[in-house]
């Protein structure tokens, strides 16, 4: 872990030989508006911890009820992702998908119908790294900058500013990014070129997945052959089978204290969603021809999960999904 | 890490809360001769080891030129695994499937012909546990103890005596066990009844494979889509993919140093022996009636491999089974 | 389907060729008593079946019950499948799975016990084949011919006396087993030395399982996509997609008549018993080394509709296990 | 199949009702110009069989070589399709994926730039039924009718006019569409609203492809339990195991004539170009979240073989890519 965190901050000193290349007005402006695009669960928490942090807040949401929490803290609201852009030459937008994406930069009313030159524009959604490429090349043509920075951690981290954040981008912007982002988050990670962070949440989240359900249906053998679960579990995080799934997140009911296994599957990480982000993973590899047999395995079976009504539990109830049900 | 550790200790520890019931005086009497059947790549160094701790081996191999590096070292050769059981009454096998092991034990020259009442039998063979626990019934008819003990850890470790065992069997013969298993291993954890260490020694290997193939198919995916691969391990080593195949054992050339994939995948654990322990997961689920999707789909994967020339190769060389061909 | 016919007629008419060299009395001495171990839900009515042809059947059971309907259609109940052997030199066993089957042939009161010089035993049960071959070489050491000649067709087809029986073992033999398995089968097919019987219907249900699900998959595709699924099937039974499973038994409920799904997947082929010949099959893959991706994923998601509750339904009901839950 | 047969000449049937309420001059004025985009290997034979039957064509390529021979024949070629749509009314476009079907379309030079009110336009690619909807959703406000129609067979069939086109789009254009489309194939049918000729033929491909795979490792399976392939041939197709992939096209060489197995894999549909159909139905499912198990991990092993040398074989080569190496 040590070590990791040690590249991590390598990774981050690596970005900081740029800054003298670095001649943007808009990060010296520090603690000009920021606009704000998409207040879900993820983006309400976000945009406030902006406004913690002294920045000004023009915000926008399609549902107005949403927009409420912010106004009261002091957030500007207006009518439509154009008019942040109108206002805002820095926006952060954080939406559900794909076309939600495409219609707040590239819609009717979206933020490239009033963008200013050398705005910097940073997209937290989870999308197919294609999309960010096309914004990115968008927002090019009118001399805004586009940057894809999804994040790792659910609406706890959202709330605490713990979150984690991808960033892919032109280097040379990647500090920019970082001033804001290290309001929302506690890592910003340079990935590469646009849609590389993307890429990094995506190919993490296959990964994930594939460590998930392969815990599960380890644990569930072992009990099966006699082994107590806490006793594998141990067995395994000493050995090669260790995994994140098997030592910081175990499935297995009574493992481990503080998960979701051991409150029913509630919170967490919704096995919809990483369905969702599994679909992604899978167009991503189609387009790009690479085989992922395993990580297209575990997206069907967080299908087929989604349709026996686990779509809203934490994706480690697939230890459930793979158990013996108790009434046979 | 030191979580893990703590609870191996303990594992270790709760066994000691016995010793005062141990009444064997097999155990007392240290340094008496000791059987060993099975002298190959593993059972060669372990055979070492127990003559280094100052142990009299008394050994067998069905190739009598096996057996001449521990002859040469004192240890006494006999023709079989009978005339073994004849002379010592605490013996390790190490075989290579369980064929092997039934032979060994319940064959015409078998241990059992001549084993004496109150003789430990420890097989350190990986086999299906439901061998191991046939063993275990024919043995205590005799009035012998059976313990399955198989370890992970290559030649290397056996050779410096560095083996993981995981051990199956009554509790209160694992004292007995453990004072010979430490003169080859680092690590030697109680797993519960005759069966359980195979049982943990499968699901390890089980969940290692789905770890493995999982990070190739997740390295080659971000690779393509423009991730530096060593910047990609870094992520996913500080975020929930983690496991041991990216950080400690990464399949992908150039990531990580002193590893297979960085010596074109020679060395290491081969891909067929691998997929033996996949075949014995996919036997134990099949019994228990346990679904094991990804296991199972691990396991054709690495059969599909030797069937196209890498059964020889590190099984990280699943990351070059899954790579486009340069020449293409 | 003509010419699938004309080839079945072939393969029956090759084994005529041999009629001149077959000399046991055996044969010639028809209507002779028969012996019949197994008279579960197939070997009752297959039982019927040799009584209504006119031949004196000897039979036993476990369960005392299972006898009584045959023993007031004139068979005479013996004790145990010994004392069937000691009566009869022609036996036919229908029996759930392998333990059992190595029980009624080499178990203490087994037909090996008292079986005659140059009898002919028929095992119709679905097995391992490397059972099949351990009971022929027990068989053939005491004189006796042992042929394997599991079925295909259930309840209904054994009653109408129509099952196909695929027959293993020495050909020279096969008109003699014909003679017997013609009152039961419409269809008996000789395939080769001894366990190629149980090879054959272990291969056709593997892939009948793999069409079965595909079909399902399809079909659900099909129809979120806006295809009627009575077109679609059509459709595909007209095309490259076409398979046993679209056209003749078709999972989508409300596409044909008198299948299954048409009766909320009552009756025909129980998910648990195909889930049974999938594991036979996985585990003969494992054996011979070969891949069998999807045979092994087919396996795997029948396992998890047994452990979803699925296990009585007929196996065609994974198109309601792959289909979003009505209530979502 | 008389029974398919019957059902497809109901299908066809179908459409005659509406023959009535047909008010279209387009259709009445029969053997006016026929535009054609697209002359690649199946576009060129099928431009060749309407110029056959007497139309007169008009056509463009971007590759003007790809144009000669049916400019030889008699076909007008005009630089790109808008200049296609400003001198025909009915235009038939076949393009190898997605992106080419936008630009032909939408594109600068699309069709849509000069297409005429009322103008029929029938696109036979293989695309996301998505696109089509889009496409035609486009072509509607111009006043002008899309229909997606999808050819299965080969360039054989294309060069004998014996295609099957699955049709999608408004039903009372169906018999305008089919009166082109009966010089290019055999078989015409409707499948429904717009987006489901190419969901028929994605979903026949998807089950070819499971069926295909299914079959090879079945017989590859059988081959090695001691059975002929031949006659395990013999039995598969008399049996519920019976599938297009077993009775048609049999991947197992020796088992059949004529067929790319018999010819070291060479002609028949390229693993390429199933690989791209999987891709295609993987999106679709993905979109339409329906799980489809192993028509995933079909596209999986496709994408594996194409990684490893098999891209330009028959997709019947995953018996080759199976079976056990002959060096080894």
């Amino acid at each position: 872990m040590a070590a990791a965190l040690r590249g991590f901050r390598y990774l981050v000193g690596r970005c900081n030989k740029h800054d003298f290349a670095y001649v943007s007005t808009r990060c010296l402006a520090s603690k000009t508006q920021v606009g704000f695009v998409g207040l879900g669960n993820m983006g309400n928490p976000m945009a406030k911890n902006l406004l913690k942090h002294g920045y000004p807040v023009i915000a926008t949401d399609v549902f107005p009820e949403s927009c409420k929490e912010v106004q009261e803290l002091g957030a500007q609201i207006v009518d439509n992702p154009a008019e942040v852009a109108d206002k805002a030459d820095r926006i952060i937008t954080m939406l559900p998908s794909c076309p939600n994406v495409m219609d707040v930069y590239t819609g009717p009313n979206g933020i490239l119908k009033k963008v200013k030159k050398g705005s910097l524009l940073i997209d937290s959604s989870t999308i197919d790294p294609a999309v960010s490429k096309e914004m990115a090349s968008a927002a090019e043509k009118l001399g805004a900058v586009f940057m894809d920075a999804p994040v790792s951690g659910g609406v706890g981290a959202a709330t605490s500013g713990k979150l984690t954040f991808m960033v892919g981008g032109a280097e040379e912007e990647f500090n920019a990014a970082k001033e804001l982002l290290s309001c929302m988050g506690a890592n910003v990670i340079y990935c590469g070129q646009v849609g590389t962070g993307q890429a990094a949440k995506i190919c993490n989240n296959m990964l994930l997945a594939i460590g998930m359900i392969g815990t599960s249906e380890t644990m569930n053998l072992g009990i099966r052959l006699g082994l107590d679960p806490k006793l594998l579990a141990k067995i395994l995080n000493m050995s090669s089978g260790r995994c994140w799934s098997s030592d910081t997140y175990n499935p297995v009911p009574g493992v481990m204290e503080g998960v979701p296994s051991g409150n029913n599957y509630q919170g967490g990480f919704g096995t919809q969603l990483m369905t969702k982000d599994l679909g992604l993973a899978q167009d991503t590899a189609t387009t790009t021809r690479t085989p992922v047999p395993l990580g297209s395995l575990a997206h069907q079976i967080y299908r087929m999960m989604c349709a026996r009504g686990y779509a809203n539990k934490d994706f480690s109830s697939v230890f459930q999904f793979l158990r013996e049900e108790e009434s046979q």
